[in-house]
Order: C-alpha cells, then structure tokens, then sequence
C-alpha cells in the first residue's frame, strides 16, 4: 500500500497507552503506521519505535465538538486528518472525540461528489455471522429523508465492500413493520427507498431487529443510532455483570459455567469489528469507541487497511447519490 | 373501589386465553374484573364466570390505528375505553394493538386540562431495585419541546405515585451528556426542564443509562422510546438464548449454572411490571404488551387497581401542565 495509516494517538479513555500498544501489534502485523500526538507521551506509553506527525493539542472527549476543531488548531486529530488530506498517509483512526473527527474529517477531507452529510457506519458484531451494519450512528443528530436515502445507498456498498454482502438488504428503524407507522421522516424516508431500484430495500424494521433481525444494513438518524447502540452496548455490558455476579457466587458449577461462557464475550465484543466508519468523505476514517482496547486499536488500523487496500472510497464514488428535493434542511 | 377493571379479553398475541388466565388468577386475589370482548371465545378459553361486556369486533395488532378505530365501532378496545368514560369500570386494561387503544383513549376519555398530548410510560424491570420509568415509550412518535416538557412533569407524578419516589429525577435520553449535545428538539427540551423548578432536572442521559443510569425517570419522544425499548427486549432475549445455548450443552455444570440464573429472568421479566401506563387523559389505562402472559396480564390489572386507589389521574390533574410556547406542532 505504500502510505502508512495516521492513528491519532491521543485519542480515547485510555490514550496514549491503549493507542500505542494497539499500534504495536499491527506494526507486527506488518501493517505501516505513523502515530500523531505528542512525542514525549508517545516514547513514554512505549512508541518510540514509531513514525511521528507531531501535534502540540489534545481535543478531550467531552469538549463541545465545533469549538475544539476551531480553537485547537494543533491537535492530534486535526493533524491525523490534514496527514490523510496531503497525501501522507492512507487513512485515518481516531478513538477520540467523535464530533471533533467528524467535523474535523468533513472539513478537511471534503464531502464526496454527490453527497449531503456524511454518516457513521457502525457494524454490530454478531456470534457465527456477518456484523449488521448500523448507520447513521452518530454523526447527524438531525436529518431529512434525501440524507437517509443517501445513507441506505452508502449503507449498501460499504456493506458489499466490508462483509463481501453482494446485495445487502436495507432496513429503516421504525416503530412498526408497516410502512403507515414511524415519524414523519421515517414514512418520507420509507417512500424514497421503496422507489429506489439501485438498493434491495427490505422495508421498516424495529428495535429488537438489531441483533437479531432480517436485513444486512439498518438504515436511521444520527441521534436515535447513537442512542440505539449506545442502549444495545449498555444492556449486554449490564445482562454480562448480573450473570457474572451470579456464578461467580456459585462454587465450581459457576466457574465452570463462566468458562463455558468466556468465549461468548468475545465473540460479542465490539473490540473485533474496528470501529465505525466515517462514510461519505474523500478519505478511509475511522472513528473507533472511546474504550477502545489495544485489541480494538489494532482492529480498527487492520480495517483501515482492508479498506484503503478495497478501495472504499472509490466505490463509493462509483454509486450515484440521489439529489434532495424540495427544501434540504432536516 | 366499587368499580370493576374493564380487560380487553381479545387484546394480545395470545388473547383469548393469555388474557383469561391471567383475569383468572387477579380475581382470586379480589380483584374486580369485566371482561370485554366476544362471550363465546372467552367462555371457551374458560372465562365463563365473569361479567361481561360485549363487543363483536376486534382490532388486529398490525391494523393501521387510525383506520382501525374509525371503522370498527364495536371492537373490544372501543367498548372497553367505553365503559370506562360511562363510569362502568374504573379503569382498563389491554394487551391490544397499541396505537388503536391510545388514539381510542384519546378520543373518548380525552385529555387532562392542560395537557397537550398523552404519553405511554414504560416501566423498565431492575433487579434490587424500583423499575425506572421511560415516556414516551410509542404513544407520538413525532414530538415538540412543549409535549417532552410536559411528559417530565407527568413521569415526576408517575414515578411517585407508583414507585413512592419522593423526589423522582428526571434525566433526558441524548448522545451526550453535555446540554449542547443532541438533536434540535432534545436541546430546545433541555432548556425547558433546566428552567424547571417544580421537576428535579438531572441532565442529559444516554443509551446506556436505561438499565443503569442514575436518574428515575427518562423522557424522550415516541419514536426514540419506542425503538430504545424493542432494543432493549430484543438484546435481553439475544443474550439470553444465547447464553441457554451454551449452557444447555454444558453437562451438568451447565444445568446447575441454568438453575443458579433462572432467577434473573424472573427478576428482568416485563411480566412483573405490569404493562405501560397511558398518562394525561381522564382514566386509567394499561396498554400491557402484546406478547403478554396471563401472568403479565394479572399485574397489569394489580396495577391499573393501585393506580385508581392511589388516584393517578387525580395526582396528574393537580400538576400544572406548562403551555406551549410558540408554534405548537412538532
């Protein structure tokens, strides 16, 4: 591939350390990697093996997004993005503030031809399958139906182009399968899929399709699919702490039982799909979980790879992005 | 109380039985039950020895609400908000098609002064613990600041009422816990409920706070509740099949640890809960799901009778319901 991926080393709860030991298994992997943050941190948590793009600034992860990507001009994600925008590096995976690196992305990276609003794709890990993809996750809070329409289509080929899905079928969040029931933007959203010959729309599917439903991509708004995921995350990290509570107090039936259930953790963790991508933009970007492990760095930049390597942007360049009509705003 | 509870015995996945059984068991506790619907199917799912209230139609689960309420004049749900607006029976009960009942109890018992839309409460199953209530769960799925304001105000009153929760806080279901962060209705909404003294305003809550978060109270819009709380039931269910799977081949560590969780499920079932609590209109009325057991059935009648005792709809008519400022529409 010849360019290296930028991982913004600052970037997560557990930054530089996670980031830096993530980093050094793919570096392991034979995967390129320069590491964007500050040096003196970065030889510290153990990267001084690493290339370097220098960045003065740390965005947290709580600063209001807009003002951060205004005022700090230095940051490790500014400068992890501005790597890809000149040519640099290949990608980029952040697992820091996710406004900040979307709007950060948007700005530098540009919009793809055709395109309104990009839309963050996240891929539910689910035990014996192919991951469900899950967009927008949280990059738009507010959308119309034209932005959702675009996101089914991008949806669609990331979905091919990841999971080797050959026809993904698309599903939109609703709170009933029939097309008469949702909000006003899920019933105008409904009609422009169903219309759409270039993508295999399924119809509406509800909340208890996430895990366990009938489609390859679920289609919805940035605020109801970070709030959805985020729902999802906290009741399995909540059912896994009641049941280990439970048979850890069990004598040796329970510690048996726990090792019959180990692998399950890890056949559910997000840490094994990389992070959520960044769809609709001139560049691979990655935003992975705030709690990214090592394990879930290294994931992410091996994704990021897979990426460059598929040309994911291409393809997306390839599909036609269906125009908004009538007013635009959400 | 005088009055029977009015129970739509064709409401429900598995009415009339479910719903027989379930009235069955809530009149050996001293329950007053009327059961509405057709004679003939409840006599012969075994409820021959109640009153009855007779209603030749029924209203299909996946029938288009509005359509369903116009044409069948002589559903169960209809006679059963019937004899409840005619002072037949204090309250009602159904495990029916959930928009047809809430736009029939909107009609016919109408609204509290002052209140601009009801809302459904859900009430989330913790173990150890008081449930935490979610509205709206589905009765608007499209919603203004003004509406959200004032299901705070109606969840405050609920959570008291029901859970003797002094002081119940109220957190608002977003993608952040900032104030800045969230869709345009969420941070419009936020403003009102921080300019709220007579409701205890936590903040901002997200996704995974449902099950375990700090507030007693979490509003959102229709749309939202309604698909956070299918995702919730539909991952509780994923893991659950999924850690029976596992267990179930595990020889008899595996039965053990099964006997050592069972307890949980009891403990997590909705069953216990006792259905949704439709607020703001002149009745009480449980929308319980329709997947319903006849043990489900019991607690929701169980609580549509502590609710009348305890004079829920006289508690929300002493509240001041804040008007809308501004256009109205969502």
């Amino acid at each position: 591939m010849g360019k290296p991926i930028a991982v913004d080393a600052m970037g997560g709860d557990d930054a530089p350390t996670a980031v830096v030991l993530g980093a050094l298994d793919a570096m392991s992997e034979g995967l390129e990697v320069v590491l964007v943050g500050r040096p003196d941190e970065i030889a510290a948590a153990g990267g001084a093996s690493f290339d370097i793009i220098e960045a003065t600034e740390v965005i947290d992860m709580s600063e209001e997004p807009g003002r951060a990507v205004r005022t700090k001009k230095d940051s490790s994600i500014s400068r992890a993005v501005n790597a890809v925008r000149d040519g640099q590096a290949s990608a980029v995976v952040s697992a820091g503030n996710t406004g900040a690196m979307a709007a950060t992305a948007l700005l530098r990276l540009r919009r793809l031809p055709g395109v309104s609003r990009p839309a963050l794709a996240a891929a539910l890990p689910l035990p014996g399958t192919t991951p469900r993809v899950l967009l927008d996750s949280g990059a738009m809070a507010d959308c119309n139906a034209a932005w959702l329409h675009q996101f089914a289509r991008m949806g669609s080929v990331y979905a091919r182009t990841r999971f080797g899905v050959e026809r993904p079928s698309i599903g939109l969040l609703s709170i009933g399968e029939e097309p008469e029931k949702g909000s006003a933007l899920v019933k105008q959203t409904h009609k422009l899929l169903e219309a759409d010959t270039e993508i295999n729309f399924f119809g509406n599917v509800e909340g208890r399709d996430l895990l366990d439903g009938p489609v390859d991509v679920i289609v919805t708004d940035g605020f109801t699919g970070n709030v959805v995921l985020k729902s999802l995350e906290g009741t399995a990290s909540f059912f896994v702490r009641l049941i280990l509570d439970r048979l850890a107090g069990g004598g040796p039936a329970g510690s048996e039982a726990l090792r019959m259930l180990a692998p399950l953790a890890d056949e559910l963790s997000p840490d094994s799909v990389g992070g959520a991508m960044l769809l609709g933009v001139r560049g691979v970007c990655i935003i992975a979980h705030g709690s990214s492990s090592p394990r879930a760095i290294t994931s992410a930049i091996r994704v990021a790879h897979r990426m460059v390597e598929a040309d994911l942007v291409g393809e997306l360049s390839a599909v036609s992005h269906p125009a908004p009509q009538g007013p635009s705003g959400p």
